[in-house]
């Protein structure tokens, strides 16, 4: 896909070759392969396309591309100031807002690797992902700045008001450079840094549009955060497609509905409970949205069928997709036309990806999802730098799920018993470590509960010889954990349901909720 | 950008300890480890993403892209029984018809490399082109079968009546998988067969998506001639995006302005004689064309300012282009909101590639045009397969032009004084070699003579010690070029323009018919 480079590389066949520097890998890639391969940089190569055209509204704000490129160039200039030369990998932490997007684009125009902290983790969770990566420094906003306290970290104002030194950004990208790294729990509980690379954003945005179609005139309304996948593909897909943002710090049930029924915007990402609040605005309101609107993008769990229905009788074409954070955003997604007739799926896998059923071998045979395709991560960062993304060429997701005759796919079970609680992942087993750090809790076992809201809430059942009360362990557990992983409610129990090499089986959890 | 697959790769080499550092080097250790990219096959995975919608209308005909593949997986079968093995070379001449759609779907599907021969070739030019393409089998349609006479040839009818025998086809393609392969003549005056990959045509779609738009609801009135890389690219763009296609054999003014007025058709594209004759329509009518056409992509030389004034009037917007056949298509594109603001340009270069001006410090200097991208051929076959396409990671086009400030294309003169007649290239020191044959001429040069319907016609100025007339000329090279290869005009003169080294100065030809 990207561009080729010639390289002229002449193989030493001594011992002396292993002198070279093995940090220049991608010039041994090149000579394996004879040519490399190489995308433009985007940020630049927009800007001198689209330079008039609008890339992102913000509050007041209305940056064009060409703005994007003038805002990156500066910030890549005071990064080089306050001590980050191109190519190293920085941590970021902020809420969204004009500071963060500029620090985004100057990340990607200087060759930084972004590592994106989510705003709602406890302290002890950021010091670990923050420790984990390595990154040499840690940009925080001002109004953070209580939340980690460490020496690498540079707030946003320190930048702000930093020298501008002088900075060239590379031409080409190579399609290997990790553009991204976001944390995610596995079945371990422990986070890992995923990376997300330029050839992963690009494959993901082009099987994206060669789906659902793409106009040099679209707005994607982003209210996702922006260290999210859900958030950032889009930030990646405006630069990529040349198209706009109309961005949110945060969720705004009544100028977002405003925005659709004027048409000004004709893409919107969302999870199930946001939509659930559009549609009462629309309905409150008696209004449709407007024709020119054109999708909106459902991911973070199943829409309900109530809500595809008050959608539909409001105008509005949900597509329902399948994707996770080492997937750059979408795998698989549902079309509009076809949401009644396979109810319950997320659609097929995309022109570039592919999906298969661990062991199966018809359709309907239940098995772990795989996926394959150029948009999975090459791998992590940190302590699972040589843990494989990949096994035989497949992601293996943890999910668990079927292809029907059609190959639609039908998640069943997520990910190690994932709760997914308004969009955000929450892992069992991650909330069990931190709650057995409880100095009285013998036993906990984690799964999700059914919630009007949020979809999904945590629930804990602990083992315990004294008496703790929910708000007690709530408490406790604040200083761990983010607040949407914290359980909503406690059972006490004798024992945990366990299998025959004393694994826990969450799914009995779920079942002891189901009986009471 | 395509899909991963593994492949088994040993490294040979007497450096066993260079192993030790792979795993320090992500991309050295991803290419070790054996990870090859692939693309899905487009037949196939398009069958399975949109079964339903309509791939293509041609007269009575309208198949889905579920009949394209049953279409494919037949003619798949059909091939294999008259002996084409999934992965050969074949040859193949035809008008636009159904039984050359189905070959072209059956040999993509059997995995083959398809060399297209252009139905306007003389006898004496087929015969080069295959044998040197080496092409197992010459498809025919039965209405040429007096054109190429060779015990290769299989003539549609006989394909028809083959049994199918059982196939199956790859479920990934390799970016570097030949599809097909077209015919040009470059500054040598011999025709070198050009190499079009699948990355090649992918990035190409991709490029020029990311550029106009897609959107799975458009629809591509294909006029061109398949065996033209602009009637062909059309064919991959609707597989590749999952678009439709209104397919005519002949151009036709009528119904194609019915088709632009009533709204049945998004795109089309033309060369200018093409757009005179839809303009002169409309204007006959007194009609504009429907809101619900998009784009008319102009390529194969300059359009003159008035027709663009007419069309606009008429409601098309029209997107100028720069490609050739090197290139799979478009490389760079003027947008229809420039055209008047840069008259005489080609626009910019797509997303994923590069121009640049051979020796050129500044804009507006003049120099041999140099284009870079994945849309570029690895090469040629036959002849010319040692021939590198590219020199120094660049296509040196024989084009001279120059970029503007802004990057805007303006090409000044075309390669080796191509001439461009009703869109089809002319070469002139091909036709300066048939010439050359007749045995009482003694020198001969060929320029481009301007010409209101086919925007050039090829002259000839020759040395003759004899009389020559003009139509002996022309029955003369009919046995051996194109008709629309064959000069239109004569001059007869005592000595051609040369310089020192004797090279034929063509422009001075052009200088002589401006001055006559």
């Amino acid at each position: 896909m990207p561009l080729r480079k010639n390289v002229n590389l002449t193989l030493v066949s001594s011992h002396d070759s292993l002198d070279l520097n093995f940090q220049s890998c991608p010039l041994w890639a090149a000579f394996c392969k004879g040519e490399d391969f190489l995308y433009p940089n985007i940020i630049t190569k927009r800007a001198s396309l689209t330079p008039q055209k609008t890339a992102i509204i913000f509050g007041q704000e209305r940056w064009t591309f060409k703005d994007v490129e003038v805002v990156a160039h500066e910030m890549a200039g005071k990064l080089r100031s306050v001590g980050i030369e191109p190519g190293k990998r920085i941590a970021v932490l902020s809420p969204t807002n004009k500071d963060f997007l500029k620090v985004i684009y100057g990340c990607m125009y200087a060759g930084c690797e972004m590592v994106f902290l989510n705003e709602r983790l406890s302290e002890e969770e950021l010091k670990y992902q923050v420790e984990d990566s390595n990154a040499v420094k840690i940009l925080v906003d001002d109004s953070y700045a209580s939340k980690l306290i460490s020496e690498s970290v540079c707030l946003f104002s320190t930048l702000d008001e930093a020298p501008v030194e002088q900075v060239t950004s590379a031409k080409e990208w190579a399609p290997d450079r990790t553009i991204s790294i976001m944390y995610t729990s596995g079945t371990t509980g422990f986070p890992k840094g995923v990376r997300q690379t330029m050839e992963n954003h690009f494959t993901s945005a082009t099987a994206s549009a060669f789906n659902m179609g793409v106009d040099p005139n679209d707005v994607w309304l982003c209210t996702m955060p922006l260290f999210h996948i859900s958030g950032f593909s889009i930030i990646m897909r405006s630069l990529i497609y040349g198209i706009g943002i109309s961005l949110y710090a945060k969720f705004d049930a009544v100028k977002i509905t405003d925005e659709l029924i004027d048409g000004t915007v004709t893409h919107m990402s969302v999870v199930s409970v946001m939509l659930e609040r559009i549609l009462t605005e629309l309905e409150h309101r008696n209004e449709l949205v407007s024709t020119k609107f054109k999708i909106m993008l459902a991911g973070g769990g199943p829409i309900p069928i109530a809500y595809l229905e008050r959608a539909q009788a409001k105008g509005i074409a949900i597509l329902q997709t399948y994707g996770m954070t080492e997937t750059s955003s979408q795998t698989s997604t549902l079309a509009a036309e076809d949401a009644k007739r396979k109810i319950g799926s997320s659609g097929r896998p995309l022109l570039l990806n592919e999906i298969k059923i661990d062991g199966a071998n018809a359709p309907h045979e239940i098995g772990e999802i795989l996926i394959n395709g150029p948009h999975v991560t090459p791998g992590y960062i940190g302590h699972f730098a040589k843990h494989p993304a990949k096994r035989d060429g497949w992601l293996y997701t943890g999910d668990v799920g079927y292809l029907d005759a059609e190959g639609y796919l039908y998640v069943v079970d997520r990910r190690s018993d994932l709760i997914i609680s308004g969009g955000e992942n929450v892992y069992p087993a991650e909330v069990e470590n931190a709650i057995l750090k409880h100095p009285d809790i013998l036993g906990a076992g984690v799964c999700g509960h059914k919630d009007e809201q949020w979809g999904e809430v945590p629930v804990a059942f602990i083992v315990t010889n004294t008496q703790i009360t929910l708000e007690s362990l709530q408490k406790f557990l604040s200083n761990h954990l983010a607040a949407y992983k914290i359980p909503k409610y406690m059972y006490v129990v004798d024992e945990l349901p366990r299998n025959a090499s004393n694994k826990l089986l969450r799914r009995e959890l779920k079942k002891w909720l189901l009986s009471k």
